[in-house]
């Protein structure tokens, strides 16, 4: 009898009926003959409705109390859940994150997992119970306080469910059938990917493939947890996300990421003698700005030159955090920018053992006549700037010259 | 400094506006030197809009998960209060009922107070905190399951918190001044009673004045929990509900209540030797009717009669479930019925020792042309039944044969 932890998002809950046919397949599960968790999120659009509400009573609402709120969303779809699997005549018990023993820390809205003591959730398996647990939510180890733990929560909270209870297998529900080589609506050929390893869905998370935030796979990297992310709405195999074996280096690259909405800021004529890339960092840190790849040339006659991406959307505030730290660089720095760029990345830990990947990946690029800006690379991920409007034809090129049309391991 | 625990309903907390009312008040009570607990009711209408949403799900909701799903409700309204109060740069703190340490027992959607453990709730108060606590809701004792507590339940709530943290007053707030000698729109001489002890409050609430339940008096007066009930939208004094006192008893009656929509069943031509009260009695229990009067004529020429008041709308119920027995009560058993009635009861723990009430009743309806029909007492109250057309009339005769329209102690 194996134990399964099941994940299904706001949109696979979205409605009574899509509430009912998660009911349905958590009682397929079972029936198979397996225990069963369910860890779901608020309906589509009650956070949102419930934010709203907040900022109607107030410009800034408390954290804490923003949590109390927002808990509500998934404290409502697990009692709907447990009632429509109660109305098949199956037996099924709600666990808030507090009542599944889900033990957090860090600030309000953005809390972290510290521990889940699973007995209340096993207790009621043993009941012969599904249980249905609220994800995105735990109470704060010190204080009892209700925490939501922020985006791609929910995730997180199945990861770890899964963790404590030592599940089989967890089952991250979306809407789509997996991990993709490409994203299908720009590359036709794109193959669903069977197996992925953590290091590479971490890779392909942060370049573009948002199909689960990194701190799930970090956390399920962290504990071991192998999880398959699968479609909601058909019964097709997902992609399956576990430890790095070596049967998974022959294949160089697993797939090819793009990011739209990418922009540059380039700050030149740096002559402040040194910490100049602290007061850079800091200055956008402070905007609270993400930037994605950082190109820092060594100085030469004494002037030196950094460049960032970033998402389009920060690019006007980290033009005005960096204008306000100009004067600290040297009479001559000052600020270049460049928006309407997309990024482009391979990944694959096949990398680290196969050559030639760098060269493949810009030879292909360079034969379509697409221009290159910025490349950033780590052990498993070569990534580079290209203009926004070559951003398809760039990925269809190197899908292509890696042959990840082809089905393979 | 006194420690003070307000009860808000749910028309208190109706809108983002009236949430904004509470929280100055609240604020105000803080600012006058005192420690603060409040606890509320859902915003008026989430409820029954969750119980919609149940609902939709299906037919029979487990009551489970209803309470899990209804506990929602006031834990949008605390969190929501407390940006409120936060946005007034005061401190606030939220607590579900788990979390201020309410334990239950009994069925789901109709739980019971247990015990309230409210160190942490004192502890908020200590770090300065306005609390606010979700009423309506608690957690059982045995199984960590979220209980809801039925209808009256925020006030049963605030009244087992005000016992638990030995609060010096406990405000009941609605959207009336307090409790009247009669109803003003019936009888517009009626005051406000100042102070009224437990019984006298038990008896009008059983007999027309549904300003609270029984079950929050009778918790009260168990726990010696002195209340006061106030009106949300102003400042007027309220009536305070407390022990008995001696200086009470110089006034025989306190007020007059009225209840419409009464209807009256009789059985009679009873000829079975035993039993047979237990026979109806258990019939109508089983049906779920609650009755209210009762009038038990001795048999005679071994035949008996029995007559039952009830609410109007239980009358085809009653008819129904009796017609079923009537058989086991003898061949010449029948049922007669009777609609279109009302009822008065006048109350007040001066009766005791208060002769010749009763005669002042009957007289002053008498006087007035107005026939009589059931009649039963308590040792603090007497109540008759009649025509419903005649109710105000009466209420006003009876009002005015007590002098209920001159200010007293």
């Amino acid at each position: 009898m194996a134990l399964i932890v099941q994940k299904y998002g706001g949109s696979s809950v979205g409605s009574i009926d899509r509430i009912r046919n998660v009911a349905r397949r958590l009682i397929e599960t079972q029936q198979n003959g397996n225990r069963v968790v369910a860890v779901i999120s608020a309906m589509s659009g009650v956070t949102d409705k419930l934010i709203g509400l907040a900022h109607e009573m107030t410009e800034h609402p408390s954290d804490a109390e923003l949590d109390v709120l927002l808990a509500t969303g998934e404290q409502q779809s697990v009692a709907l859940l447990c009632m429509a699997i109660d109305d098949m005549g199956y037996k099924a018990m709600s666990f808030t994150g507090a009542q599944a023993g889900i033990s957090t820390y860090g600030s309000h809205t953005r809390g972290r997992i510290m521990n889940i003591e699973p007995s209340g959730v096993l207790r009621a398996l043993d009941e012969g119970n599904i249980v249905v647990c609220a994800g995105f939510q735990g109470v704060s180890h010190d204080g009892g306080r209700i925490h939501t733990l922020g985006r791609g929560g929910s995730d997180l909270s199945a990861i770890a469910m899964a963790a404590a209870v030592k599940a089989d297998l967890c089952q991250i529900y979306t809407d789509v059938d997996g991990v993709y080589t490409c994203d299908p609506r720009v590359v036709k050929e794109a193959r669903k990917i069977p197996v992925l390893c953590y290091e590479e869905m971490l890779e392909m998370a942060s370049s573009g493939s948002k199909v689960m935030q990194a701190r799930s796979v970090e956390f399920a990297k962290k504990f071991g947890v192998v999880f398959e992310v699968r479609n909601s709405m058909n019964n097709n195999s997902g992609t399956i996300v576990q430890e790095e074996n070596p049967a998974m280096e022959s294949l160089a690259v697993r797939g090819v990421s793009i990011e739209r909405n990418q922009a540059r800021v380039t700050v030149s004529g740096i002559t402040a003698p040194v910490a100049y890339t602290a007061i850079i960092l800091s200055a956008l840190a402070k905007a609270e700005i993400n930037i994605d790849m950082i190109v820092a040339n060594v100085a030469h006659d004494g002037v030196a030159r950094q460049s960032f991406t970033m998402n389009m959307n920060d690019l006007g505030a980290a033009q005005a955090a960096l204008q306000k730290v100009l004067p600290q660089l040297g009479d001559k720095a000052r600020l270049e920018t460049e928006s309407g760029l997309a990024k482009l990345s391979v990944v694959g830990v096949g990398m680290r053992s196969n050559s030639g990947v760098a060269a493949t990946v810009f030879q292909s690029l360079a034969d379509a006549g697409i221009c290159t800006g910025m490349i950033a690379t780590s052990e498993i991920r070569i990534s580079t700037t290209v203009d926004a409007a070559d951003i398809e034809k760039a990925a269809r090129v190197v899908h292509a010259a890696f042959r990840l049309d082809r089905v393979s391991a």
